[in-house]
C-alpha cells in the first residue's frame, strides 16, 4: 500500500494528500514525529521533515514538491500542473509562492507557533511572531482574494497544483480559526469550491490534540 | 535578450546562472536590490525575492525551482532533471534537500548574516546564528562528503540539478571563505570537477564589495 508520512496540520502534507485524492491514488496515512529524529525515517528523508511518500514499488520520495511533480508525471490523467509551457512556469510559480512567501510569513508564525512548537515540546508561542504572522496573513489574504476576483482558479483558467497548495495552507489556519472569511469574500467563495470537492474530504475529518476547529471548518457552506 | 535578476551570491540565482551556462543559453545579469521593493520588480516576482528570469517572448518566471523545471522543459538538449521516473525522484530530492535543509540550517545562517544582511542595512552578523550555521555545516558537509564517496554525481550516475544546487551554496560559502575543505576530500574532488566545468566562469569572476574571496576560490586545483 502506498504511504504518506504526515503530520496533520503541516500544509505540504495537505497539499500532497489533497493531489493523491484529487487523482484517486488511494493511501494510508502514518503520523512521523519529526522531532523524534526516528533513525529508520531519516533513512528515507535526509532533510527530517514531513511529507516523504513510498510506492508500492519500493520508490521512496521525501519532500512534497518533488512528491507533486511525481504524481503528475506517474499518473497523468489528472493533469495539476499544466499543458503549455506558460501555464507550467505560472502554476508552479503560484505554489512557490505559496510554499515559500506565504508558508514563511503565515503558516510558520501561526500553526508552526500555535500546534507544532508546543507538539514538540518546544514552549509556549512567541508574541511577536503571532503579531507577524496575522500582520501577512491580512495583506497575503488580499493578494488571494485579488487572484480570485481576477481568474477562475488561483493560477488561470483551470483548476491546478497552486490551488491544492493554497488551500492546504488556508486550511490548516482555518482549523485553528485564524482566517476572518468575512474580509475576502472572493477567496471565500474560491475556497468554498475547494472544500466542496471529494478530495477535500480527508482533510475535514482531521483531528488534533488540543485543538477544535471552529464550526464553519467542516460547513460546506459557511 | 534573456535577463535573470540576480544578487551575485544568492545560491538560488547561482543555481540558475551555472544552469542557463551549461545548457549555453546566453542571458544578461541584472542586479535586483530585494530590499527596495521596486514595484516593476514586485510586479514580475509577488515573492519580492531573486531570481526572476524574463525570456524574449514575454514569459517572466519568478523562483529558482520553478525556472530549472521551465529550462529543462523548453531546452530538453542538455537534460539535468533526469531520463526515467526514479532519477527525477532522486535529483528532485536532493535539490529540495540543498534549497531547504542546507539553505535553512547553513546558507542562511552564514551567506545572509554575513553579506545580505549588511547589504540591506538590517545590521551585523548574529553570533548565535554564525554558531547555529558552522555547527550545521561541519554535518552537511559530512553527508555531502558520503554521498561524493559513493556516487559518481551527487544524485547518481550523470551530472543532474542536484550537483548545480549543491555547487551554486558550496561556491557561495566558499567565496566568503567558510568551507575547510580538507576535512571532506571526496567533496573537494567533486566540487574540483565541478568548478572546472565552462558553466562555472561567470560564478568565479563574480566580485562582491566588502569581500575578498580566498585564494583557492578561483583555482581549479586548490
Amino acid at each position: 500500500m502506498r504511504i504518506l508520512y504526515h503530520q496533520p496540520l503541516s500544509a505540504a502534507c495537505r497539499k500532497v494528500r489533497l493531489v493523491l485524492a484529487e487523482k484517486r491514488l488511494p493511501f494510508e496515512l502514518r503520523v512521523e514525529k519529526t522531532w523524534e529524529r526516528r533513525p529508520e525515517y531519516l533513512a528515507m528523508n535526509p532533510a527530517g521533515s514531513v511529507p516523504t511518500l513510498t510506492e508500492d514499488n519500493g520508490l521512496i520520495i521525501p519532500h512534497s514538491g518533488a512528491i507533486c511533480e511525481y504524481l503528475d508525471e506517474a499518473y497523468p490523467d489528472t493533469c495539476l500542473i499544466g499543458q503549455t509551457l506558460g501555464d507550467r512556469v505560472e502554476i508552479r510559480s503560484m505554489t512557490a509562492w505559496f510554499e515559500e512567501r506565504f508558508a514563511e510569513d503565515v503558516t510558520r508564525n501561526l500553526v508552526d507557533e500555535k500546534v507544532m512548537k508546543p507538539a514538540a515540546g518546544l514552549g509556549s508561542p512567541d508574541p511577536a511572531r503571532l503579531r507577524a504572522g496575522y500582520g501577512a496573513l491580512r495583506t497575503h489574504l488580499a493578494y488571494i482574494n485579488w487572484l480570485a476576483e481576477t481568474r477562475k482558479w488561483l493560477a488561470g483558467a483551470t483548476l491546478s497544483l497552486a490551488d491544492f497548495a493554497a488551500a492546504a495552507h488556508l486550511s490548516a489556519l482555518d482549523f485553528i480559526g485564524d482566517i476572518d472569511w468575512n474580509t475576502a469574500p472572493a477567496a471565500k467563495d474560491w475556497y468554498a469550491r475547494m472544500k466542496s470537492r471529494p478530495a477535500f474530504r480527508g482533510l475535514l475529518s482531521d483531528r488534533v490534540s488540543g485543538f477544535v476547529p471552529p464550526p464553519h471548518y467542516t460547513d460546506l457552506d459557511f
